[in-house]
């Protein structure tokens, strides 16, 4: 299934995309694709069988319709770092031995096609495409990467937007480059596991202004979708409803060579994941 | 005031401590204690008018009753590092210029006297009692250190629980040491900044077993309460319910000498904040 959230920003309603492309209204099914339904068995059910007759479900006019973030509620967003070989190879850092991993608040998540801030005195505002993972059943030390699979209910596209001057030279953690407002743009669906015959085999490319900057495959991930579910379930529980950011390929501003082309204001950036959607942002000044 | 939360995890009901300690019920005046209640100025007008004439309130039985985190539905929490001239010397790190900054997940928050767990395998858990500061109005990029104040609606006493090896030795941020389950016991009490006379000379106290840890005062913070909501305010939006943890003094573990002395299922700690109340967990392993 593909499920998303349409309508105004706070105010979204659940919906989804049937197999001929035409968008349904969810809203008579359940109150909202959110955590909470995520851990509801049967009201995942419920959306399940109408998934099955479509034909059931009123049709939403998607002409002029906000497409909001595809997940309400979300508890917790991972993010793993340096997770593509050819990416931790663009910014000249040694492959991880172990995941690395740092955080994004849920509240900076926006909706696909909803504007990304250039934080105020920001000069490093990079782009960064990744698989976003979304978890469905409470994952607590976890043996194998099997396992952690079967905790995913399922995928998005994710832009892993990230200040580099903040992430990497004001001290500390990257956590503070990566939770301006606007930072997560989430989405435009959330697919459902059984639509991903391999979270293993998804080419991503993202776009600046028209320009193709990254070109990658999940083919390339250091640590794959299953086992990062295993790992992470390790440092803390993962709840239905959690995000993982599973990191970025090569092609980000960062790994240019000087002057590096980071994001402005006007700047649009486009991003796509195969099967699972695309984005496009527009950026303006905070 | 001194909002609390009492009753079985995850359903608690609102409370309020009067000025004679009798604990009595909200739950007729608000649904919660929660980052809605924050944001909502006729519901917090409902609480003070309330709290101002508590015998109008029904009495709770405290005895046996469990008091929970005191505020509910926190949409992030964010952590200062070596904010302690003390803690900083101890761990041999150098004064930071600027706040360090890290992320627990809400999800980690549990009541004052709940159990903490060893996560499996641990070693190095390790204590910190910690102010915490809970956000009151939504704060960007603001200009002072007394603006920053403003936007406090209250306190509490924070456990920050850490666990040094998966901080520190197994890469990438310190994230990765502070989200196990139960690693942030929050509370008793919410109390509200006009309570708190000046945040910056609270007297914090840890034992272990009985023997006093940790014997600081927020007096030695490097940056205080109202610099850190300004500077964070300028990497992202802070919003009613967000909860900042604004470091510990010196006493960790990590800083004495080898052996050191880590928490291993048994040990009992008990921490407190001057007009903040009093936290005792016992840990149990995972």
């Amino acid at each position: 299934m593909k499920l998303l959230r349409v309508g105004t920003a706070g105010a979204e309603r659940p919906a989804l995309l049937d197999e001929d492309g035409t968008l349904r209204d969810l809203s008579g099914v359940v109150t909202d694709i959110d955590s909470a339904l995520l851990a509801d068995e049967d009201a995942l059910a419920r959306v399940r069988a109408a998934a099955a007759a479509p034909g059931e479900l009123p049709v939403l006019d998607a002409e002029g319709l906000r497409v909001g973030p595809p997940l309400a509620r979300i508890g917790k967003i991972v993010c793993i770092g340096l997770n593509y070989h050819d990416h931790a190879a663009e910014t000249g850092a040694r492959i991880p031995g172990e995941p690395i991993l740092f955080f994004k608040a849920p509240d900076t998540v926006v909706g696909p096609q909803d504007t990304v801030l250039v934080p105020r005195g920001s000069e490093k505002t990079d782009w960064e495409v990744e698989l976003a993972v979304v978890i469905g059943r409470t994952a607590r030390y976890l043996d194998s990467a099997e396992e952690g699979l079967a905790h995913v209910a399922g995928y998005a596209v994710a832009h892993d937007v990230s200040e580099r001057e903040f992430q990497i030279e004001r001290g500390g953690t990257w956590d503070k480059g990566k939770n301006c407002e606007t930072f997560n743009p989430l989405g435009p669906w959330l697919v459902t596991a059984d639509e991903v015959a391999d979270p293993q085999a998804l080419p991503m490319k993202l776009w600046v202004n028209g320009e193709l900057k990254q070109d990658g495959t999940t083919a390339d991930q250091i640590f794959p979708v299953g086992e990062v579910v295993r790992y992470l379930s390790h440092f803390m529980t993962l709840y239905p409803g959690d995000v993982i950011n599973t990191g970025t390929p090569a092609g980000v501003a960062l790994g240019q060579p000087e002057p590096k082309p980071y994001l402005r204001a006007g700047d649009v950036v486009e991003l796509e994941i195969a099967g699972l959607g695309r984005q496009r942002q527009e950026l303006k000044g905070a």
